[in-house]
């Protein structure tokens, strides 16, 4: 059962028209669809960081939402428009590892334009000419069956798993938000009681919320995604330690001698 | 009697996922409701500028609107999560000076979780784990009496008063738009007729609107929220006089000997 | 008929409520309006780029559909405030050349305050004032010709035509996207098979879409909205080649011989 809503996920900023004309296509189709902008300001191309904003976030929405997700580097080439159903939901976007996670328990069709009745797309903007009407479609009950043909993802997935090496834990910086946290890779569970963070050239302890620490000050903490973050109270992280999209963040599990010293 | 309307007032920026996500959580609870983004881009953790904003728009709001303000540094502490019922409108987040001045003449109560059926929250997201929920209800007709204990807020105005002293007005700058006005917390009827402002080292004229003055030259003028800004036509008054939030200027009414010699 | 649906485009940007305010406006007038973005990140003041995005994009909503558009450095002055039917459409805004291409085989009427009921309009904030309650009661079924009398745009087109110079067909630059892609105003049917297209001090040839060219490369191509565009590969052409608004982009047939020889 489609909740009727249309979630949007692009890396198209909001400067530009972009994503008001996908979502004029969309009202074109399904007049009564409530469309949601779940964010834009992905980095450009960064199939990573959408993909990974887009298994955190999708489960917060009703069940039977559509999410469009288009940061789509390969537009025009020959990479395929696909449609997933997985969890109760339905995902819509380029074929380029986006929906390699959330698909795992799923099922993928390829989008058949002409069962969608769509005209030949421009070379360069698929979100508007083959995404929107399609997610249009699906929210407003075309079956998820009969948008095309049953297909296998050509590519897997691309946020990197954080890794155990040795009694470390290693990851990388996945986004960096507005307030200059670098959120990281690692989930919660690999994240022990008194571990130490290393994140840039610091060592950092790991506390529980923002306020735990002095203004000025840095720590990590578990973020509200269930993965590490490393902030600073009332200040940019990222800039203070030169963390980006991409660094190496560590985490040791607290020196058993240390712990027992306590 | 609810308007279904929520409006949204964060320092969250939209390039992250965070205020998309606090929407799901309103239509989860409430997929009727009709959501507004009042603004997102309050400077980080200026509880000042929100509280100003708010103050200044929510009246624009048919009555029965529930507003949630989530500028938070200190989630996760022990700040309180109040509800405010004030001019018939709801205001929605933390204690910590956002509600201060709408709460005047209204009734605070603190949001009581368990009421409102709400899970445990995350150490540094009650935007989406509290507040969103607690909107989403009374948007949908619970009771605003239901929702917690009457409370008294612990936290005065954020937003400083303009101050008389002497035969001056010396207020400050609360917000800079983004055209680079200068706005100010300075009232329209602490500005008379032919007075001249100081703000940064320039002293300048009060004119009517932007194109009363040459395109590069600035001025001072009421803006349309009914307070006092500083203005380059065509231009960015803040970037060329120096100004920013925190700026103090100054309201000198005209020399009675200069306006008379007119 | 009216389709409920109401776009705004403006240069206000999202960091501030102004935006938020007018979608307040338009919803205590009309409860049931749907508002969509189109975009908020024009320029300040660019009236061409305003235009120029508006005559592109409005075909892409249902028929019936009001645009507000409120670029409008002339606020406050005796620039006429209008609405215009035109294409199936209705846009309103200030008179100040927005309007003057979808007009050409519409109506304009000058908006009476009287008719709408609206009281004195603040001198800076037409948009909250006098273009949103408009904007509202069109969509809500308001006859057009009601609004105010007939009138004719005082302003003609603001966005410069692309012209042949000889062999040669010389636009310029009208917007500058998020990811750096140098849009003109030089439509599909002046590019030849095989042009060449200068642009900076470089020489570039036209592909079909971005992944024609390798990371890193740059290349012109036709555009999404139908016109040409200075592109870079996971890059950013109009930083690369120090492009912006109104810089001159040149596009050259190919050199016939060089044709012959291939």
């Amino acid at each position: 059962m489609p909740s009727g809503i249309i979630s949007l996920l692009t890396d198209f900023g909001t400067k530009d028209p972009f994503v008001g004309v996908m979502k004029a296509v969309i009202l074109s189709r399904h007049r009564a669809a409530t469309i949601v902008d779940l964010a834009h300001g992905i980095a450009p191309q960064s199939v990573i960081e959408a993909a990974f904003w887009l298994e955190r976030c999708f489960r917060y929405f009703p069940a039977g939402s559509v999410h469009l997700a288009v940061v789509d580097p390969g537009v025009g080439s020959e990479r395929a428009a696909v449609a997933v159903e997985a969890h109760g939901h339905w995902f819509v976007g380029p074929d380029n590892g986006l929906f390699a996670r959330v698909a795992v328990s799923g099922e993928v069709r390829r989008i058949d334009r002409d069962a969608l009745g769509l005209p030949l797309p421009s070379a360069t903007f698929h979100g508007r000419d083959v995404f929107a009407p399609a997610a249009a479609e699906l929210a407003r009950g075309f079956p998820f069956s009969s948008i095309g043909p049953l297909a296998a993802l050509e590519h897997g997935p691309r946020v990197p798993e954080a890794e155990r090496v040795g009694s470390e834990v290693r990851g990388v910086v996945v986004s960096v938000d507005r307030f200059g946290n670098a959120i990281t890779n690692i989930g919660r569970e690999l994240v022990p009681a008194g571990a130490r963070v290393l994140a840039g050239a610091t060592e950092l302890g790991v506390v529980r919320t923002y306020s735990d620490v002095e203004p000025g000050e840095r720590a990590a903490l578990i973020g509200s995604f269930e993965t590490l973050e490393i902030a600073e109270r009332d200040g940019d992280a990222a800039r203070a330690l030169r963390l980006e999209r991409g660094s190496v963040v560590v985490v040791r599990a607290q020196d058993p001698a240390a712990a027992e010293r306590r």
